[in-house]
């Protein structure tokens, strides 16, 4: 390593990700050889691979159907942008929503555009956000326009071919884990 | 066991979670006995153990804190009341909100309210949903409020004082994930 070069230590990260030092060097080597033993990973390089690992050393085209209050506000969610998540189309289901102009630039398209501009705009993935009734609606049309990922936040499960791969994110999950460690801490005890 | 009771199978409980057979006996062998070998679980049973682990036994009062397009979903999300999340107020940092009343029923109340609303109602758990720069001030309100968990939707990390469990929910971390598995599958291959 050079002198100039900025160094972390893996304890350093642990703190700042809130998991042990243990936890970060065995989750780092898990990809390859990172660091040196005793001094710590130089931070540049680091950073540059885990964004290869992860896949955000490029930049990601993404469409959303469902523009309810949940497809709003991840459309202008600034953390996805940051990372090269970059929304190219947005779509609607309700063919009256068509036409809206958004606060991003992006205008609401109809639902039956999806299989045309997703490859138009090469759309590599999806967002559902639809109600739970018009989710598979959503993902079919996906799958006839040939994308390979989904996010689906609608309330339901969404069935897909094999040849696309889908995340059926439920986050009521997140409260479930939330109160499942409030009750391990506090088993036994009144919470307040 | 009875034989009017339902039994499922690891193999049925496996492909209804998308996962594999040994995963599912091996997370439930980890809360305890459960089922009989080479038959299978007794479904009403299993349920009502999954929910006193879940600890979604019982009803959770939940406080929102951000009524901008995430909060409006989240509020109206079915599964959060489904599993026993019930939104017992809602508030924002922006006093030009308070008195709008909501469709669920409540009506969105000044921030400054917090404290002593959330002990009249007995709230358990605070959500987050401001935009980051208030994700801090929305979390300290929280802490005078003696809350002991908190799910944090901002897109940045929130400090607490260890009394207080917080989730830093990153749905940019989803993608990521996606991105990942797609990579990994289609690696050294053109995605379409």
């Amino acid at each position: 390593m050079k002198s100039d070069m900025l160094i972390v230590s893996s304890e350093k990260l642990a703190d700042l990700c809130g998991v042990n030092p243990a936890q970060v060097r065995k989750d780092l080597a898990y990809f390859g050889e990172f660091g040196v033993r005793g001094v710590g990973y130089e931070a540049q390089e680091l950073l540059r691979e885990i964004k290869r690992i992860l896949g955000t050393d490029r930049k990601w085209a993404l469409c959303i159907v469902g523009m309810g209050n949940l497809g709003m506000s991840l459309i202008e969610n600034d953390n996805f942008r940051k990372r090269g998540y970059q929304f190219a189309a947005a779509f609607d289901l309700d063919p009256k929503k068509a036409g809206t102009k958004l606060p991003c630039g992006l205008t609401i398209q109809a639902a039956s555009n999806i299989p045309e501009q997703v490859q138009a705009l090469g759309v590599d993935l999806g967002i559902i956000t639809t109600p739970a009734r018009e989710a598979q609606r959503a993902a079919e049309l996906l799958f006839k326009a040939n994308i390979k990922g989904i996010l689906n936040f609608s309330a339901t499960q969404v069935r897909t071919p094999e040849c696309c791969i889908i995340d059926n994110v439920d986050l009521s999950v997140k409260l479930e884990n939330l109160v499942y460690h409030l009750e391990t801490i506090y088993k036994g005890t009144s919470m307040k």
